[in-house]
């Protein structure tokens, strides 16, 4: 009998995914990859494909698909497109554990499908509890498969939860490094370059994530994430600026104990526990150095020159589709400060006038928070043009 | 039927006893007292005893004992007396917590009969581990009743492995103060007053304490106790100099994971984390406030300027009966010191030779160490003698 776990990787390009293969590598007498699924990336997704020899191989694209299917004709293995293709990888016979690492909102249906059918999900996409974790998390429904989180914060939280008892939480703290305008002045903030905004301190991330870090989104996104996870009220979620991100996160019990997670800042180290939970798996990465860190610090958020914790806050708190139409506006607003279309200032207020202009319903299904994310698009795109065009005139 | 936790409150009437009383006065629904003892205050002890009506009360000296039975007389209670009347107590029928909280080697018995009788010891007696570790914690019996440490540094151990796979723990990161003498020069030391010597920065303790946390050689007898209550030879037992006693101990996975338990610097709340495990106790005491904290440091030990380190480290090494005598001998020199017979630096130096005139064996019961305690301390007595007889002469 094979006793290995059967694991899908959805979005196994991109760097989570690549990441998520490697300890599959290292271990391969813990893993068999049944599924792999990816965007667009062809080149890629066939290497893989030959080195993992999945039973099924998915491209998002169409084309790129039929493409794929031509490439690897003459090996068994199946390909499929779309988002049925994501979603049948993510529930395919013998899959055990589903790594959801693909970007955006593409990831909510797999990561419900699986959860449905009994599957655990390690869960590196944001959107889907910020958009629709209601959905997703389901803590009456005992059939239900469990998700890990992956990204190093909430990853944190469940370590530190893990063996506890759920109902002693008093608190969540929920370290942020504060980005690289921390301690800047609000006047200053006014004239950030796009390569200020992307300079992040601590962690090599993706262009959107660098500058939600810069804006402190993330880390409201983040409040969002925790408040489904871990079934707490936003109120119980404590932002703490945390410049050096050697802790990643802690809770705290009633009883006045905090437990906490530490470690180099290395996805490796995340994503090795959520795909062998709750064992763990050796590796063979540098230990933490206190030493040499020597000194860590901690400060109160200001939400006054970082307005989009407060939005966040407000988001969630109003629930239904405010977190979803929140995290739209956001993409639709980093991407236009990136393009050089408007002032980072601009970003929290592109979102708050996309919220005010919201009525939330609750949340049902899936296609509900997709049809706000696609209502708050449309809106903050003709927000930002209104800005750009006032731009050009003055 | 009756669902509270039967507790024997070994050593009632120190700090550690009345913080667990007072633990069990908030909550009445949760804990029964069935035993409690203490060395010879007779007082507190009739107060504690009719506050808390248990069936049996112990007073280790003969005399107090006798003068309690007498104040007691017609209350439906056991009086008893000497280390079989602390036996007596911790496997008395209806307990099932024994917190042995007395001071010195005679809780080293009480423990061993509560575990072989399968009754959980919340343990915060330093010598029991220290002395007698191996006749303690036998892993391999699974009859026996689990140690619950209390200080704060082993409760944060097991606290941060608690639910987690033991056999992936890589290493245990005990905090230390450092003591008042963290940053003082080898020069320095030797002058040091006994006032200066009992002024420990963050925690108010016992003059035998405070002064082993000046000497650090608390921190080398928690090595040896950490390596016992957690299986792990002293070479994974990572000393690190913390000053602001924030997080209280540390566990480093092999995955490069680190749990830490952090907190206010109060003894309920590991007092309480012991009682109540595996749940925990809700309390009113304040949480901690990272903010005003705000900073935290971290720096190797020094065994040169604090050899009691390296002393500690030996003696674990060694095994057998030479951390009984390590511990016996640094009894002694404290005392020594305290009463003005020796200098501060002379504590290690008599602990060092008594150690170098010992010939360990292995431990096969309690007696054996008992034995080689006895042994120390003459040997270690004749040495300060020695010592004293010197500063005379010159």
């Amino acid at each position: 009998m094979d006793t290995r776990k059967g694991l899908a990787v959805l979005g196994s390009t991109g760097s989570v995914g690549v990441n998520t293969l490697d300890v599959v590598t290292a271990h391969p007498e813990q893993f068999v990859v049944v599924a792999l699924a990816a965007h667009s990336n062809v080149d890629l997704l066939e290497e893989q494909t030959r080195r993992f020899r999945p039973r099924l191989a998915v491209l998002f694209e169409e084309d790129k698909a039929a493409l794929l299917r031509q490439r690897l004709r003459g090996l068994d293995i199946e390909v499929d497109t779309g988002l049925e293709g994501l979603c049948r990888a993510a529930t395919y016979s013998g899959v055990q554990l589903v790594m959801s690492a693909v970007v955006g909102s593409i990831g909510l249906l797999p990561t419900i499908r699986a959860v449905q059918a009994g599957i655990n999900v390690a869960l590196a996409n944001k959107e889907t509890l910020v958009m629709a974790g209601d959905l997703v998390i389901r803590p009456t429904e005992p059939t239900w498969g469990c998700i890990i989180p992956v990204d190093s914060e909430h990853n944190a939280i469940f370590q530190a939860l893990h063996g506890h008892q759920r109902s002693a939480l008093r608190r969540i703290l929920l370290t942020a490094s504060g980005g690289p305008f921390r301690a800047w002045s609000r006047e200053a903030m006014q004239h950030v370059s796009i390569e200020q905004a992307l300079q992040h301190p601590n962690w090599k991330m993706g262009r959107k994530i660098t500058i939600d870090s810069a804006t402190m989104m993330n880390k409201g996104l983040e409040v969002i994430e925790a408040h489904h996870l871990f079934h707490v009220p936003v109120e119980q979620v404590q932002i703490v600026v945390h410049p050096q991100s050697i802790i990643h996160s802690m809770v705290e019990f009633y009883d006045g104990s905090i437990l906490a997670q530490l470690g180099i800042p290395d996805m490796r180290v995340p994503i090795s526990y959520a795909l062998a939970y709750p064992e763990r798996l050796p590796n063979a990465l540098p230990s933490l150095d206190l030493f040499e860190v020597q000194t860590l610090h901690f400060y109160p958020p200001d939400p006054e020159r970082f307005p989009c914790l407060r939005l966040a806050f407000e988001a969630a708190r109003v629930g239904g589709t405010m977190p979803a139409v929140l995290n739209a506006a956001n993409e639709i607003a980093v991407q236009a400060f990136l393009d050089g279309l408007m002032p980072f200032l601009a970003i929290p207020a592109v979102i708050e006038a996309t919220m005010a202009q919201h009525t939330p319903v609750a949340l049902e299904d899936a296609p509900v928070a997709l049809q706000a994310d696609h209502w708050a698009r449309e809106y903050a795109k003709a927000a930002v043009k209104e800005l750009s065009l006032a731009k050009t005139v003055s």
